[in-house]
């Protein structure tokens, strides 16, 4: 993280004297002290791209888009105009200069003037329609689909919606202002008039719990405690530490475009809250496998204590049972299979339910639950391995949902000069 | 605004030895310095509600619901429940003392463990339906209806929705951290089951426009320089400052229960911001009234500038158009009428729709735009004044559709050992 060293969004309400008349008005000026960390950006050119490692914002915009393209030429326009685009944005900037010209619409709604930069990243993916839709091979792209992007099997128990899953292309809009998230993703979908369609959208949050500390999810519980993380120095050290290269990033397995880039999965998992409102607490913590308030693995002491999966109670059943999600999640019991989860919790209001446990009430609920967002060097190692065998026996199932999915190819960082992906149509 | 001198929800953690064991996971504790303003609370007990006068926070979670409950006492349990909560919560602690019983549900979902109070304010109102529903006075409550509490009159283009329109009782959350405004809204929901359902929710951001700036909403367009404000010492005095008592606060014209009160009107207002983004950004000044990147009225220079409604150009024609959103809500020309707006913007996602406008395309949109809220002294000499006219005539109606509503009574601040609305049920 830096500070923004460029001609910010709200330096140019100050600088733009031309267009803009000085203001006296008192307080309200557009200098005033702000807090420190939004003021900080996260690098755009790199050799990844950012919000995959970047310690997680607050706030999430996620876009997919369908592509409309006719020739592979505007989809490397595209994304040119979405590299150019999102450098200026990450940096705290308009998505293009405004100019003085008011005659013409404006190349940046504007509503991210006097917002500082708020750490925006913008993780660009590619998803299995861009290199064959349908049967076709629309770009010529075909052959050079990565193994790894492979179609999501299907999942016991989802209930994918078309209006929440798939997409030909996948923007990850992070910030610590929703404002400066949104604000990015709209100006980036006003880019793709005639080459591309937004197919949906997704915002999320994640409370403020502090630097270094695990968040807590919509059902009260820690969640992420077990993720790999380079960024913490525990004592002990935590088996998690330090694996951000081997889990999340290809490496030489290529293809060189992919390269330092990653898989992600999202799966908008809605959470019957209600329902787990009225449960036990430890009937909670049987789910879980973990203490609800501590955060500690069931005959653990620590947040941080490794599970002892191995141990029985006096009836010789298991401490941490067989359908719980720490154990039916846990690497040392999936072949080494981890993820890097950058979830956010999503609240899209209620609407009706018919629920499908006892005692099958209908109802107005929650739309409301976990944006799940899942990072791997490869998803058929990562959250397939995983999922196949959580969908089929976790007791968590009793109260979640999936009801949409997508499965993108983010590629490696953009070095300046260069645009999103460009090693993927340079390719031989 | 002042520290929590309360037991918080952090503290929680911290103290409650015998439930939580003390964690000496490095960074990862629970007592790790924090903002200072996120540890900040609102007062809840007093002359007024919080939330009406309260510098507005960055996030809102605003919920509507159907009374079901058969007694007036069922009614006052709830009401007498909700204040409890509230007030803890407010101050940063859980909705009940969780306790140490796990074989039971606990009264707090737990997922604001670990955060701050957040400037959390909780206001309530009571809808027309409170008092008569369907022509039923089911409370005995009819008699007691303040004449301002009218049913909103139909406006010239609204196109309401039921899911979201209307409700008996209304909570608004706001609060600096997402996750604290719904998870107090939740756990008020909670205390409903038997006594009332919910009937529809909004949540709403403001971008960290820093203090005593006027926010751009997602227009990119200032919203609210000519808003009330009591809090804001500007060279030259603006004519809102200090006018909030005489504008938004209930006096001696009563019911008692609603001195110190306010009526609050809600409209989810959609945005075509696809089609605003493409209109010229002098288009744009002309609908609303002003320069879009100072914010000045069109002739003037600075934001704060005293429009001049009298002003016309060479071709004889006003300056500041007749059909301009400033013209149309100002003060001057509404015989006074004047409203405290405390509106967020919102962002649902996209969905499916046909535009009432040329071209009539039909596609995928943001489902975006601004959650108005508006709290005055009488909605008959304020929203409902004001929007009568703008309704018919405000060239931002082109651009805007009002798809939900409702109007609730929020009666004055509550009092330790008294209850939300007491005065109400104690009326003779």
């Amino acid at each position: 993280m830096s500070r923004c060293p460029f001609a910010s969004r709200r330096g140019f309400l100050a600088a733009a004297g031309g267009l803009v008349a000085a203001t006296k008005a008192g307080a309200a000026t557009e200098t005033a002290a702000k807090p420190a960390e939004l003021s900080q950006t996260e690098p755009f050119w790199g050799e990844r791209q950012g919000g995959i490692a970047t310690p997680q914002q607050r706030h999430l915009y996620f876009a997919a888009f369908d592509l409309t393209a006719k020739q592979p030429a505007q989809l490397v326009a595209l994304l040119r105009a979405w590299t150019t685009a999102a450098a200026r944005m990450t940096a705290g900037q308009t998505a293009a200069p405004i100019g003085t010209d008011e005659t013409k619409p404006a190349p940046d709604s504007g509503d991210a003037l006097g917002l500082l930069p708020a750490r925006l990243t913008l993780t660009f993916g590619f998803g299995p329609g861009l290199f064959v839709k349908d049967g076709h091979d629309r770009y010529g792209l075909a052959a050079r689909r990565p193994p790894a992007l492979v179609d999501l099997p299907p999942f016991t128990g989802e209930q994918l919606v078309p209006s929440h899953t798939g997409g030909d292309l996948s923007v990850q809009a992070c910030a610590d202002d929703p404002q400066v998230a949104f604000h990015a993703v709209r100006q980036l979908a006003r880019l793709t008039y005639g080459s591309a369609t937004l197919r949906w959208t997704q915002t999320g949050f994640l409370g403020d719990f502090g630097a270094d500390r695990t968040p807590r999810n919509l059902m009260g519980f820690k969640d992420g405690t077990r993720n790999p993380n380079s960024n913490v120095d525990r004592t002990p050290p935590s088996p998690f530490d330090g694996s951000l290269q081997r889990v999340v990033f290809v490496g030489d397995e290529g293809p060189d475009w992919m390269r330092g880039g990653s898989y992600v999965v999202v799966r908008r998992i809605r959470m019957a809250l209600e329902h787990w409102d009225r449960t036990e607490v430890d009937f909670q913590e049987q789910v879980i496998g973990r203490r609800k308030y501590s955060g500690a693995p069931l005959g653990g002491t620590n947040e941080f204590d490794t599970p002892n999966f191995n141990a029985v109670d006096s009836d010789g059943n298991p401490v941490i049972p067989d359908t719980s999600h720490l154990r039916l999640g846990a690497v040392e019991l999936n072949g080494g299979a981890q993820i890097l989860r950058r979830s956010y919790a999503y609240n899209d209001g209620t609407n009706f339910i018919a629920e499908r446990w006892p005692p099958w009430r209908q109802g107005l609920e929650y739309d409301a639950g976990l944006f799940f967002v899942a990072y791997q060097r490869d998803p058929r190692q990562g959250f397939i391995k995983i999922f196949e065998r959580m969908s089929k026996l976790d007791a968590l199932n009793q109260f979640t949902t999936h009801v949409g999915s997508g499965l993108f190819a983010c590629p490696g960082g953009v070095q300046q000069g260069s645009f999103i992906g460009q090693g993927l149509f340079e390719a031989t």
